[in-house]
């Protein structure tokens, strides 16, 4: 077992799609920080369903904290926080535990659980658990903000669509400029992405993506040698993300093509004396210790597998094959509302880092 | 801090490559089970340094049981295995605490541990570390099999090389046919893999690869939600292994691409009433648990950083731009070298998964 | 940091003694057990306050499930529960930021977390985070119960006053027959326990006591050597509640005095050719494992450091010594309301333990 | 399981008492810290055999550096130390997997292992097992002088004689004087311990006894509440040495008879303006947080359960009841080489809570 996430930090996620409510409890977050609850609600929007890519649920993801934070400051020890789930309709669900939907968790949780899982809306597997670690991710990204320490993401693909990057590693001032309401770097290529994802929805179908994420200000020397290896840290939250089926870093899958000349990054000194690198294919990580760049990767999302079509399934009461067409509300794309999750994912990593 | 792998088996590594002896401890194994020492050599002997793709250095990695093995069998609590160093030439490595190796981790290192690290053939950063790796996960390896599981590696492409498989994710009896000493399909593949290294060596440059790992007989049911999921749990272990910089399950990054209707798997009962899918897109993972299709993942090696050619570096001591002309023994592709690593990833996860 | 107890099962424990709730959440519960909810609440009520020995706060300490828990069954992956605080009398506490009270962590929570902690009613170092624990810990006695494991735990002494026991360790059928609401062996001891308790409150004083825990029917073979040992995990968990100072197991400092020859508890086969013991010094722990013999262990509480006699303590904000007078609502001893708590912590650990 | 020890630094123990070598790997310790091997040596010398008081087995028990310390500096991330056994006399001890000795895990061990555990010299569980703890405990001690903290431990009782104190909790001052060898206050002490063994080893059996451990320096904010408190932390440890069967902290036990207005401990500002506590009944942990006082604690031994008399025991193989004489080499009384033991234990908890 191990839901829990973190070392230094410590993050549990507790909740389901159609139960009372969602929530986190987070240990280890500095104490006396105060968090801006207005920027947390705002970044919580991000990933909150609404917009032509999302489910038509309505949830407002109101955070509420029942512990630990009093007057908006970190109190020390434990914080616990909520979000109370309002727009349920558990009355679409009702034949999961009989017919399991392709691509979801139903069957394997049945199998896991033996039918005691909450299935409605997905349960405890549901994209909405991403929720909490937004909160708590949310907190995180304040907090090492103030330390100058900036994490961004952005689309960099849906399905077959992509937005071409400025350069080949993202730069912090370009980043920066990015809406993160819609984060591409080109105008058109928010417009491409509207399309294609409005295509599958009207197709009964959806799509997937890839979304990649920098982390600028990283302190040189934080992770360690094997288990203890950044790459590790960072794969283990984001892989917390539902929907997600692979990460890499820096030149990634790429950079297993190129030759070590090609795909080394040359160190030099800066006009400041600092320790650069040419390139930065090594994504920041070498040895799974930060070397002072930019620590950049990808996460692969697979296409949201709720579709409209038939699909075929089985039957676990009857032991037969059957077919099965899903109603309900859902995500024709996740990978827009998954950004701030991603975000999330690393800005806990690299703060359970830090408090190594 | 977290170089202590799993949960319910605990793995620690120790050892530099030019110390006295590299070692691994490993708790939670199998009381009473027997290992089959001359299986784990000849296991360990895929790794071992020796062959056209390989470091010149030569060692026999005979493993030694210094504790909690008594007579080849597991005593039950704590058991201890090392590898003595004998053929290290330290005097190569003397300058590599002022001007590090582009892609390596001298200077992460020298950043975190404030040049107390053993830097002599790349301490405890060495590739030679996953030898104590190998121990551990050999052993976990025969005893997954004694349950019915099984876990295969090959290579799936070096350089820009690849090996065409048969079917897109393979199957068990594809894969027993494989020659553990040179994993391809295809015999023309070994040879132009060579060939592509031993270009590259001779071009004093070097080349990274993709190992694709299958696991076989994956009960259902294991691994869980959120940060609990086998996805997060095996690329920890994988990015255990020094070069990786990418993994992805099933369909993976490719799957991205991909629409929901193509990229979900159809349920079915097969002609003995199991539970299957006419596709194994999801990997044999659902909602982080298993769905007791075989696993699938693939594995991103980036190029050896250690080339002949000349390189960009900088002096620490003189803080300035220098170049830099590695010497020593070097593996232009260490690919071909961690198929058994990867899979002693896998049977480590695995197992872990199973103690759950 | 550590305050996620459990290594098989998880328990994280939240909230202050007047922020909006206090609540638990818990990770690798049986999923498909019905909680008996009358059951819990009843348990839960024993630590609740009110009755003579206690604070003349009032809470009903009503369990509200969150999440995982539906129609009164474990989902399986993660449950939390919260109490909703409702007795808040805040403007009690307002001068403790400033000077600390003796026996309390006024003063230690102000140097950790520099003045951030909710200092109301003591926070989260409030006794009132016990409720949270006998949530977790009163669910899983009742899961224990059902595999054949009983837990019973009585009040020792109270001061000077102790309630002699039938036998040196107790039996089952004798700790069986104990009331649960007030847990001695004999009758006048309950009177004398509230004699010198009511003494005590009277002159503005309070008492401490020792509480005795007996787990019945645990299989042979849990726990292990060194750190893994059955003694650690306890005492981890019952160090968890306020003013726990000491523990020991069997014969535990008693038995520090005694030779070999009296403390070695020989072994002989049972009418039913079951292994036992003719003593039970060891509590049913050798080496750290489980012999099936009961496990015994006591526990010892400090007297309540809030009393109301005028004692030393310094301005923080001034620098300088000073008087302190406490006032507020507060048990002149906690050891009746502590037995649930105790029953809680071994419940947890032993639940802990057969998950291994 | 929980074999290895540490939240921020980790010790895993390996060996067996007549196996190859004992050992330890060790995580976390400060890089570049020179390790006084002389010193250390030295300290090991403490716990190893020979004297009245210990078995005549003869172990020099030679720390040798297999991995992870050059030159005597720690380098960084992981190191390993293990200590050959060499004068094992394995054939004492052929009996036991069949007729387990009364108060030793060879019963409990062979429930749990089913019969491969090695049982030679009490194999994992045996004392010898405390060498590797006090090789890492004792340069866990060495950083800690450096930084200011200091522990020193002292035989309290052994039987029914004890050594009294010149104060209630001992001071720095005092503590200092005892000579480690024999750490008692008063000469007589030392002479009367010395003949309570002796007579007991004359008439075949065995003694136990108290240590009283005291830790100086601690910073003020160490530890934390709940599951994080510094007792709990310190019990596991000392509950990782074999025959530990209690821990009390400052008053413990003692304290659960007093009123809350003679245990609690008033605050003062000192001369230096350094807050203080006129008594120590706390023992330096409030809360579970460190006060900045004193650390202090009481630790049980039980006697030595190898005694030379005739005990009763069974015979698991005819599964009847039968009388055990127990040969080979075994202390009548373990305390006195518990004491770096139980130094160990401590300078471990301290050392991982600071580097929380």
């Amino acid at each position: 077992m191990a839901s829990v996430f973190g070392e230094n930090i410590k993050i549990s996620i507790f909740g389901e799609s159609h139960g009372p409510a969602i929530g986190v409890v987070v240990e280890g977050f500095d104490a006396g920080f105060k968090v801006d609850t207005e920027k947390l609600q705002e970044f919580m929007s991000l990933r909150a369903p609404g917009g032509k890519m999302s489910t038509k649920r309505k949830e407002a993801d109101q955070v509420k904290f029942l512990a630990g934070i009093k007057d908006d400051v970190i109190c020390g020890s434990t914080f616990s926080a909520i979000i109370e789930n309002t727009d349920c309709r558990s009355g679409d669900y009702s034949n999961l535990y009989d017919v399991p939907r392709p691509g979801h968790a139903d069957y394997t949780a049945q199998m896991k659980y033996g039918g005691s899982q909450d299935v409605r809306g997905g349960g405890h597997f549901s994209g909405r658990l991403t929720a909490p670690l937004c909160i708590a991710g949310g907190i995180a990204r304040q907090i090492l903000e103030k330390k100058g320490i900036e994490i961004y993401a952005r689309i960099k693909c849906i399905g077959k669509e992509n937005d071409p990057a400025p350069t080949k590693y993202p730069e912090l001032c370009e980043m920066k400029k990015i809406d993160a309401r819609f984060p591409v770097y080109n105008a058109d290529a928010a417009e491409r992405f509207e399309k294609v994802v409005e295509d599958a929805r009207m197709d009964g179908d959806s799509l997937g993506g890839v979304i990649e994420c920098a982390v600028f200000g990283v302190p040189t020397g934080l992770g360690g040698p094997l288990f203890d290896g950044i790459e590790g840290r960072i794969s283990q939250a984001v892989f917390g993300i539902p929907a997600v089926k692979g990460v890499e870093f820096g030149s990634g899958f790429g950079g297993s093509q190129m030759y070590g000349s090609e795909n080394n990054d040359g160190f030099y000194y800066d006009e400041n004396g600092l320790v650069k690198t040419y390139t930065n294919n090594h994504g920041g990580i070498l040895g799974g210790i930060s070397s002072g760049m930019p620590i950049y990767f990808n996460v692969a999302f697979k296409p949201t597998p709720s579709i409209a079509k038939v699909q075929d399934s089985i039957s676990l009461k009857q032991k037969e094959n059957t077919k099965l067409e899903i109603k309900g509300r859902h995500d024709p794309c996740v990978v827009l509302r998954a950004v701030p999750c991603v975000i999330s994912a690393a800005a806990l990593s690299i703060y359970d880092l830090i408090k190594d």
